[in-house]
């Protein structure tokens, strides 16, 4: 509480971001009053377009700025191979290994009956839709390596015992470049039990 | 880049926070347009309202909603003592010991001259304004025990040398509750040069 209410309630609603604590919202509160007035009318503006343009993807339910995502509008991409994650920063860091070409959908979650996140809190409606579209040929099941990514997984998989899609989960293992001694456990045990022949 | 001019917007600009990298900036950016789209005109406004009620107290150059702010508007405070401090974070630690009950005057900063800070570039017009009110009796330079915090409770004595006041730095030593062995060298040093004898 810095007694004045105005820069009270920035701070108190700085906190409400994720990996925002009260210290780091008084710090951003006080450096944008002193030292950075100019980004505060553009920062309140960019929040407001973001919010007015934005919108879920009809289609794959990521972040867009119209109907459809560049990624589903694209007729570069493969629209039959689907990949199925967790949240818009996975589609990021898939983007950039630069070896999928294939279609997204978002789920913007994860399963977490613990937590009351049931089927229905994700947006499955749109994912049946997705799934029932004529020309899919294969389904990669890309959930976080977690208890509720591999439930999620395993949920999706039973919406799709159909018939001519290929479904599979991402390969989990010890991650490229790790040594043995630092991977944890059910990692190690996951890459033992997951393990392949090896290539000639 | 999400590829998306109003999210990549939204995330370069949260990127000049203090404390906020771009990973952060794009998991705030993506709570906000998937979870917590309520949070974002009401943001907007908290930054539009602090940037145009907020200014600096003309007497003490603390942020404040009015021309003076509340402690110098007070009349349970001691306005014959005043304490220097670098930033309004300062002010609040301060207050929040309960022991102090006089004025202050905030720097927003400190002298660095390294950086390019100099005494121009601290608001020390208006301390100097503060110092020649008739009442002041004593002034306590409570800038940070940093090289830069020294520097300047130094510059500001030598604007002091004026009969009447008496100016005081606040004692550097071993932070209560804490163990020797961890204490920095300098620290340590500091302690033992500025001992002091035991009460009885
Ligand atoms: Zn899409
Ligand atoms: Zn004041």
């Amino acid at each position: 509480m810095f007694g004045i209410a105005a820069v009270d309630e920035l701070v108190s609603l700085l906190r409400r971001l994720p990996g925002i604590g009260p210290r780091s919202a008084q710090r951003i509160s006080f450096e944008l009053l002193v030292r950075k007035r100019e980004l505060m009318p553009l920062l309140a503006a960019a929040l407001l377009r973001a919010n007015g343009e934005i919108r879920h993807c009809q289609r794959c339910n990521n972040l867009a700025d119209a109907d459809l995502c560049a990624i589903c509008r694209s007729d570069r991409r493969d629209h039959g191979v689907l990949c199925v994650v967790e949240s818009p920063a996975d589609v990021l860091a898939i983007e950039a290994t630069g070896i999928y070409n294939g279609d997204y959908f978002v789920l913007m979650g994860h399963l977490s009956p613990l937590d009351g996140i049931g089927p229905e809190a994700l947006h499955l409606e749109r994912f049946a839709e997705r799934i029932a579209l004529a020309d899919l040929r294969e389904v990669i099941l890309a959930t976080n390596p977690t208890v509720e990514g591999e439930a999620t997984a395993h949920f999706l998989g039973g919406m799709m015992r159909r018939e001519g899609v290929a479904v599979s989960r991402i390969a989990r293992g010890v991650p490229v470049g790790g040594e043995l001694e630092y991977v944890d456990r059910g990692t190690l045990g996951r890459a033992l039990t997951g393990r392949r022949a090896l290539e000639d």
